[in-house]
């Protein structure tokens, strides 16, 4: 290779950026890989390329013994470099095929049950997240550049894998305060969401192959971190009571039950006491735990005070919250509330597993919740969303009442609307997904063979014109009730 | 219960919070979990509670129907509320035992590795976290304050579960730029961490039984994720040149080999070339899996543009990174570069085992990455580490040189120290210690029965005083040589 080439290489490969050393480096590995320079070929000596370029030999050979050490260039002592047959390595023929495979247990890890939700998820009303507007951007702007400023100590590295202290004891406050737990701040443990909670309690309560009970119809969150723990999953049946563990033909030997009581996902009910004074004795007596999922428990209007299950059994019940529902889901904060020494062993999951919480978030929101800045947060969406769901209740009754039933939930951002059969459940997903709705099909909650008909939609985005165009959508896709007489 | 009673018991259950509703229904609920109210007690009437508390009988109704809802008090019609018997749910006398206990597997994921590194893991000097004075605090804090106040829109829910589109872009212009990858964005997977990364490629990759290699000695991290996934491991031993495939006994069947090449863990050496295209070829023949973790390629101040092994073999190297050694890790951000089809795999993973990192600290970064904020930042932190780690050398090679064996690492932000035997190693833990070092000793990073001897030390703190006061309390706890003649 002559010098001047090297001169045009460097000016074409690594026009800018860096040290000469850098960008002399970078267009002559640049132009090994793309075939540009071939196996064999001579490089200019160190003096010559010096005298090319209007450098120094000493910035020459930096970049040639970068080039050596990664096997690009072979230098004999004393000679020019020759661009080695190493390279080789890279070459997408060389390879042995299509890249690593997935093993067995991979393809559950990886796997995607949402597609029995949806045709396309890419539409409004999908359910799940809140209403971006009602974020308090500002607010939450301010509460992580505090954080940011402050000293975090052990808190920055390895340590606090149960989360920052300070958000610990203010989640116990909140929670002891607001949904009626039995929690000291050692019994709660911070997680990068409640997923990454359910995914450890689904490893570190239960051995491969053994039960769990989910409620059907139930949270396909819940069912994807079961399933990749290797668990054999159980129906435990839901009606408007909530669930049933006395209907549960499973539950000899299962180990945990996954339960939503305050607002059963996806039917939006809650469940009565006697079914949780029942279920608390099975877990009892079998030895099992009950997994409480509170996803939405800041948010209820009917009975703000009333609701949490774990109060009732704080030594059976694992309870799990989140800030996905009141603030955002991409703040990725979960918690657990766990009987004590299960609490400590599962910080240690949490640092085996890698899914800690961002540090910043916790101490912003720590700082929200002990100013009182959260309660009044939280109020106010509350009023937001139920406002939003009267509306959107009503508009679907309008419009549609007589082929589906329709109740105002518990609290949350989103409302079951039963229908009479699957096909009713087809041509409503059809003909919204056709007019830009990302509705859930309520039927793909379901695992057994008597699936609850109909549709999950989130109010979360819907005020009223909103709720008007979605309700005659709905109406449209279903058209009138068929004659009966 | 008289109504007088009531009073004193809102005065002292709930004195102040909330509307009277919620303070009665606190109060009450206190008093039946603490035993002031027994079973079988009557509550007042509703118009005598209210007019002993000077409120209306609606709220009073109001509480007591919450108490109804949580089980506390039974009502019946027209009578005063009595507390019910089912709160004796909630009595510890009956709980079944000590609460949930963990699963076989569980034992496994909530283990604390490190036991074998500290006697005392609270002190100075500890490997692993970098210096807190030089994250760059308002930098942080104004790029976090900008992310919190950007629309998020389909970032803020449960989508781009492989990381904020505009990080991954950011990711893989550093990463091809600066470490010589073959990188696009859709390659890049952002995780909350490495060792979350670690946990899902164990997972997605390898099925239970199934052998992994681990440098031997290694890190603990990796072992931690790959024996939490069930996986039996193999060591891959390492001498001054890397990690040695053809010296591994066990990679007959293995799917998966841990390396740290271009610094390694915890021996601080670098990979040669012939090793690292011994271990490809391998890899490719035997269709396994070369993870490297590059924990802290960002720092390297011999030859930094050189040590990342994924451009050799972008179809065979999952290739790992963090900004846990360049910011802190408590930001919990990590990253994977994998083959595409892989990494679209990987990041349905993260979804499911919920270890996605934080949105604002994912654009934070990627704001300083474009911006080249980080550029210039690494370049000052890597400067000021070289110039600890320079002085941490030749303060412990004046103190102790003739017992120890100490060499300048390849970057980051530890060393190692070698030893002759075990019984210097355990004097010097021992020494350190008392002094307030919490210095790591090497044999635990060893599996097999010839461990390497010495210390591995953060010099992320050590400036000059504290330097020379490490090397003193090192050098007096190892003595002098013993006379050989």
């Amino acid at each position: 290779m002559e010098p001047a080439g090297l001169r045009s290489l460097v000016e074409a490969m690594a026009p800018d950026g860096g040290t000469i050393v850098a960008r002399l480096f970078r267009a002559l590995r640049e132009g090994v890989r793309s075939g540009h320079l071939e196996p064999g070929v001579v490089l200019p000596s160190s003096r010559r390329a010096a005298a090319a370029l209007g450098i120094s030999r000493n910035s020459v050979n930096a970049a040639y013994e970068l080039l050596r050490a990664e096997g690009l260039v072979a230098v004999d002592r004393r000679r020019a470099p020759v661009v080695t047959r190493v390279e080789r390595l890279v070459d997408p023929a060389g390879a042995a095929g299509e890249g690593p495979a997935l093993s067995a247990r991979g393809r559950t890890q990886c796997g995607d049950l949402r597609t029995r939700l949806y045709a396309d998820a890419s539409g409004r009303f999908r359910p799940g997240a809140p209403d971006e507007p009602l974020f308090p951007r500002d607010l939450w702007a301010r509460a992580l550049r505090r954080a940011a400023r402050t000293a975090l100590g052990p808190m920055r590295a390895y340590d606090d894998y149960a989360g920052a202290p300070a958000l610990r004891r203010a989640l116990a406050d909140h929670l002891r305060r607001e949904r009626g737990l039995v929690v000291a701040p050692d019994d709660v443990v911070v997680t990068a969401s409640s997923q990454a909670a359910l995914s450890l309690l689904a490893a570190c309560l239960c051995d491969p192959g053994e039960t769990v009970l989910i409620e059907e119809p139930g949270y396909l969150g819940a069912r994807a971190a079961f399933e990749t723990a290797a668990l054999r999953v159980a129906p435990l049946p839901v009606d408007e009571a909530g669930a049933d563990i006395e209907a549960a033909t499973g539950r000899t030997g299962a180990r945990l039950a996954y339960v939503t009581p305050s607002n059963q996902y996806p039917l939006c009910t809650r469940m009565s006491l006697p079914r949780r004074a029942a279920l608390i004795a099975w877990a009892r007596a079998a030895r099992a735990v009950v997994v409480e999922d509170d996803y939405d428990g800041e948010f209820h209007w009917r009975g703000p005070e009333a609701g949490a299950m774990q109060p009732l059994a704080p030594d059976a019940v694992v309870y799990l919250g989140s800030a996905a529902k009141s603030l955002l889901p991409a703040l990725r904060i979960g918690w657990m509330v766990a009987p004590r020494p299960l609490a400590s062993a599962l910080a240690r999951a949490v640092r085996n597993a890698g899914c800690a919480a961002n540090v910043h978030a916790q101490l912003a929101l720590a700082e929200l919740i002990e100013s009182g800045a959260w309660k009044l947060h939280l109020r106010r969406v509350t009023r937001t969303y139920e406002t939003r769901a009267r509306l959107l209740v009503e508009a679907i009754r309008a419009a549609a009442g007589d082929r589906v039933e329709v109740a105002l939930p518990p609290g949350g951002l989103q409302l079951s609307v039963r229908m009479e059969s699957l096909a009713d459940e087809a041509a409503a997903v059809a003909g919204l997904g056709a007019a830009g709705y990302a509705v859930a099909r309520l039927s793909g909650f379901s695992a057994g063979e008597a699936p609850v008909a109909g549709l999950l939609v989130s109010f979360a985005e819907a005020d009223g014109p909103r709720a008007t165009a979605f309700a005659a959508a709905l109406g449209r896709s279903l058209g009138p009730r068929e004659g009966r007489g």
